[in-house]
């Protein structure tokens, strides 16, 4: 802090009386804005400026908004630099530790070592809607960490505080339907990311209806702001595609009637808080919602995309579906394939044991599963039930994965043995209707078959 | 982990098909249960039973409550000993700290250094109620730090974690009155710390009458716990005693005549949060909500206790107050004197110029301010006011501090410049009939006159 | 409306242009006052005044309120004189009526026939809280009743009014318990009137536990009053006495073990609602919200006084229990009775087929039957299940039934049928341990028997 | 009732200890089914039927709305019919009158001539959801009473109830925002009846910015239908046409530089409840509730059409607008009048006086104010403040008022006064500018001059 500002803040203080707050001149000049902006940080930090703490936290916030894009690069590079541990302490704790490494030395390496910022963010956070300011923040920030990697120590920060503070413990479990401010609701118009809601119309044939539900996780400081959602249709059997679930015309059934749940769409809000994990725990509270209000409900799945299907299929040069594969890319090269019947046959012939294969056996040169919703949905316990041609005939499907959609099913009673054997032995638990489908020598013939 | 624990877990689920959690036996005999509870600690923790990481943590966090104090005790020293950071992660992190000190290498070492009891307690958190539990489990853990000061690794954990999760931005200020549920009106009777309340019907006169308010900060994981709170007179002028304000008997005043809130009685709620702050920017916020209600107040006070005051004055050797404090030891040797009206005004000459000696001059050895109410007040930004001879009758109060009571005033103009000398260069700011108060030649004179 | 008074009020207003309602003067002497009110009650219904008519009906509702009883009462008598419907017309429509009594002449005779001060407390409700004040205002008038019959033209008007206001339709069914207001909560130990609640630990033990519920109604317009209560505990039998019941050292037993729902204290709160009806629906309604959270629950009974026994025995001339009323009378002639086993003994077989006679065969000159909560609840279709035998020691219910108290059941396939008999041929339905209970040649010998 | 209906009602229940409403048959021929629905309505006024009381009522309202319309008007017809009073107690009750006419034969005579389908609505209401079932069938009926005026009688009652039971007392005045339901905020889109709300961005524009509010009176018993709602502007001046303030460009203003509250639109949203009146209530509430929040709200006008004006001007035969009428007409003959600037200066010239005088001076036969926007608005005290030329340039408007648009002005403390001499000499309060617009010898000159 620069010693013209703090006698400016002083004596200005002392001799006029006025808030802190009010006198702090804010440059014309952009450099000096930024200069100006982490000196109040600095104000937040030190103790100084704490009587007015959360006023001050907000003028911060506030400020920074209104910054160029230069300048705020300029605040978070400083913040990075300058807002570190305090070297002295660190090193003094590093002393310590390597010379008596028990408990006590231990906890203090990792206090020391704190890096200051984050009791930054803490003082941020006090002030009114404090929380959602920080979450665009980053939001933002990671925008800028693609021409500036070394604002990775600030996001790691930002990591471990967002996980913190929205730990599952905080979050509220909503049910989301015609009743629900349209302050939220067009927050799910605007964050569905799976299928799309075209409008109010739209938004109310997936909430409204009797056999539809929705249900949303929230935070008590982020009002208003779903943080990650899911849809639920209420069927007689597991649905097979997309289309006829969400047809405008479809028929509706007496909750009674229903006997499996589907989740056909799972998105997440903020982007701001992505490296935070609430999937995993949103399906299962949401089954045991539904267990609860519904006991008629036995199954749950989910009907899925393959996103990585056909990407993975471009690229593998794995032996054993290398027939599947060039059959699949000749007989779909141009779009119209799926228009013909007799060619979408054909094509359907390659891309099921392809389809099976690829979610069952390729892993990633880290051993992992490839496609990301597989990953996802078989590390939370599931099991997969079910690969649909055609399940999704969109444009984007196709040129996903040739249209295939997948059901997980999660069973609550198997999904620990599953999810150990998932995690543990990197086993991927499936039914038998999808390992008959695996590629076997007669499927590879047909592809091979002109 | 034992061998034998994880197969009995992993073989009875695979065998059964039944939830990892009723299969876990509970051993019968005391040592094996710190023993196994350990164990469930280091599955939560490693992502083994991750699948149904909830339920496991209320399994653990319910368990852990079944356990006699030694084996409570038992657990605790592991988790001190046993559930610090990956050593060998923390000599990696050192080692690269110790060749290139930059901001990333000071980053890991913090992150490798966090304490493995950290996660397990955020992991615990996620379950139904898992914040309350924690909190009442440290609270608990405090008295047993007393016997094993080794715990107090733990306890740094705890004030971090709660530091973090119960924010300022994550609080909800409410107001308590004659309509807000029992379960938390009982609350108030039991944590009010400072002027008891004795039944429903001394809470009621205390929050229900319109010239009487009471604030609360709330938490959303904590529903129907207040962590802190204020009761507040709206009064004429500044009171000088408690009796007054508390008799079942006192006038009652119309809201508009009031251009007075006095802050009587503030109280901490919960003893497992001790440590964490909030009580600065509760009276903060409390007078910001006042005065939007009812604009015509416009003085804020408090009418504290002194309750360090006689105990200093009895061990005291400061030459300056030597003479008053001799003459106040002698003259109130016996419990009759407050009864004796000449007596009582020989005292009162001689306790006045000790408390504002006591209040603005008087230093702890570490250089601050003595009594611990003035430090929390003038730490505020709050002004020493007025010290107000028989402000409280009680015997608690004859025995702490003669009777005397402090009214400090909160004005939002000038906190920042209190708080900014008394922070900088430990000034007391007071009013001009507190300073006049200090002993003065004539004080001591009067005060040796037998 | 006197010409003076509408003078004064237009001229002023035109005058100065201020609000009818600060320059309509309040006479200093009482005979004035209430005159001037029934003035403004004019105003107020026929239309002068409408434009202020919210603040105009506020106005005459406080200004009653201060009236002192011999005013009231003077404007009570003008409302039943002079606020009845308009006689020409209700000459015009009878002569109507005379001379083509169709729909339309007997609808005009029915609307010009009602009192005008019907519409006027219509008015009157308008303004905020304007509903309790009117059934304060009719409680009240209840007492002035009783010295002044003609005011039973009012009370007829009110009745119509308020049953119509409290329809059922617009009455909601609130559960009470811990979490419930102070506000409400002290009403419930203000109005219990079966078994008094001492105080506020005793109010916790009756709503609190889980194996106690509480329901009341209420109405949107009279917030934090309930209109009426009912007290339910689950047990695993139907309990034949109150005092283990409320006793505070009862065990408690889990939710999961009760099979019996028993109503032992139903309360009418509000003494201006009397007339209304409101138990039947409550009961039913309760007995509905209970089926659907507690599944296992099959059983529904009431623990009800019979306090109309011993009175009627004092009285009774009927032959056929004439030994037995004689020897109940002097066998518990004193009070010592109950404390003397042998004594007790022979009360009892004196007064149980006393009880059963009077429950199932005793009848009042107008032919129902006499106890008046047997006709609550034998009207609602319920079954006189048991005769409890010292049910209730207190010495109230010594005093009223020889402690008799009294288990009807609610068996919801049943009560149409079981309503229909008592309601069309004044049949009780009783279990056959109660008919069995009925005074024979040998119950009779045995009374006589010295 | 049918001797055979009610011994299948009580056989069959006897026998087969079923409820009693499971066991009605419901006839298949449409004739029987008005029938068995009128038996059913006796058995619930009878007190038949009463302990099952609710559940009856629903059966009755269920099976009301699955009957054609013709059986619908076969129902009504016996409710006009058969539901009247009984004659017998009438012709008591008249005799008695007819020799004593005292307050308590006039009391008598009121309750006697009740018609018996006041107590069934009564009774029908007590059903969930009957309010609003109710509301309902009287819409629908209103269509049947074109046809079949005799069901007056029925529409008589309906008034009555629904005047008792939508007293302003029991309403609840509610802002409507963005954060509303979406069921609440679709019936604004629905019931909107002056300026069109198109889709959900329009209704956003009207209810979300700062400077737009909007509020609704709702009923306790109509959860999330509003009965009649007002749309509010805040604005520096008093607008003088519409399409600027519904413009979705239009600037936004701060609410603190807001000095003028509009009410550019009233819909009433019930048709159900047509001769029950909010509006008064609503607008006045609305003056006090923007008061409060917005002390520096000083002026509150209305933007409000002139609806009947060209329809008075077409027929119009008095002679002291005879020149003004005839040279409106002929000039504005075809519809291109308003884009030829020369024509259209022409037509105002004519038009605002005209519009004066019809708002002025015009009256009906019955000796009211010509327009019924100006009677209610008038009839509420307001004041007649601006004639605005053009105010609305929309098809309708131009075809009703020449696109005039009128101000009205509410002050509260000149409502009473100006409501006075209004409902008492028919005077309206209007400001000079409005008088001076009043036609002249110059106007009549300038209208005749071609």
């Amino acid at each position: 802090m620069t010693n013209a500002f703090l006698y400016d803040l002083l004596s200005s203080i002392a001799e006029r009386g006025r808030s802190v707050l009010k006198l702090r001149r804010w440059p014309k000049d952009s450099d000096s804005r930024a200069g100006s902006l982490i000196d109040m940080c600095e104000a937040l930090l030190t103790g100084r400026g704490e009587a007015s703490g959360v006023a001050l936290a907000s003028e911060i916030l506030g400020r920074y908004r209104a910054l160029d894009p230069a300048d705020k690069t300029a605040v978070l590079r400083a913040l990075a630099d300058d807002f570190g541990p305090d070297r002295d302490r660190v090193n003094d704790a590093v002393a310590k530790w390597a010379s008596n490494g028990d408990k006590t030395t231990a906890s203090e390496l990792h206090y020391a070592s704190e890096p200051r910022r984050q009791e930054l963010f803490r003082r941020l956070n006090r002030s009114p809607g404090g929380t959602a300011t920080l979450v665009a923040l980053r939001e933002e920030m990671l925008e800028f960490m693609r021409e500036d990697p070394d604002l990775a120590v600030i996001d790691r920060d930002f990591i471990h505080l967002f996980g913190s503070w929205f730990n599952r413990g905080f979050l509220v479990l909503r049910r989301i339907d015609w009743s629900s401010p349209a302050a939220v609701l067009e927050k799910i118009i605007r964050y569905e990311a799976v299928h799309q809601i075209r409008d109010w119309d739209d938004l109310r044939r997936r909430i409204d209806p009797p056999d539809r539900h929705c249900y949303a996780f929230f935070h008590p400081a982020l009002a208003d702001e779903p943080l990650i959602f899911v849809e639920v249709a209420f069927t007689e059997a597991a649905p097979e595609a997309i289309a006829p679930l969400l047809s405008a015309k479809r028929p509706q059934i007496a909750k009674e009637k229903a006997r499996v749940a589907t989740f056909y769409s799972i998105s997440n809000c903020q982007r701001g808080l992505s490296g935070v994990h609430f999937g995993n725990f949103l399906l299962k509270q949401v089954v045991e919602e539904i267990r609860r209000d519904l006991p008629r409900i036995e199954t749950f799945v989910t009907l899925s995309p393959a996103p990585g299907l056909r990407a993975w299929a471009e690229t593998c040069d794995d032996s054993s579906v290398e027939a599947l594969t060039s059959a699949a890319r000749e007989l779909a090269a141009d779009e119209e394939w799926a228009a013909e019947p007799e060619r979408a046959a054909r094509v359907r012939k390659a891309v099921e044991p392809l389809a099976a294969y690829y979610l069952l056996k390729a892993r990633r040169p880290d051993g992992r599963v490839v496609d990301p919703v597989a990953r996802f949905h078989l590390g939370n316990g599931a099991r997969l039930e079910r690969v649909n041609w055609m399940g999704d005939g969109s444009p984007r499907a196709l040129a996903e994965s040739w249209g295939i959609m997948v059901n997980y099913l999660y069973d609550l009673n198997e999904i620990e043995r599953h999810h150990e054997a998932f995690a543990n032995q990197g086993l991927v638990v499936a039914s038998s209707s999808v390992k008959k489908m695996l590629p076997s020598a007669r499927s590879r013939a047909v592809a091979a078959d002109p």
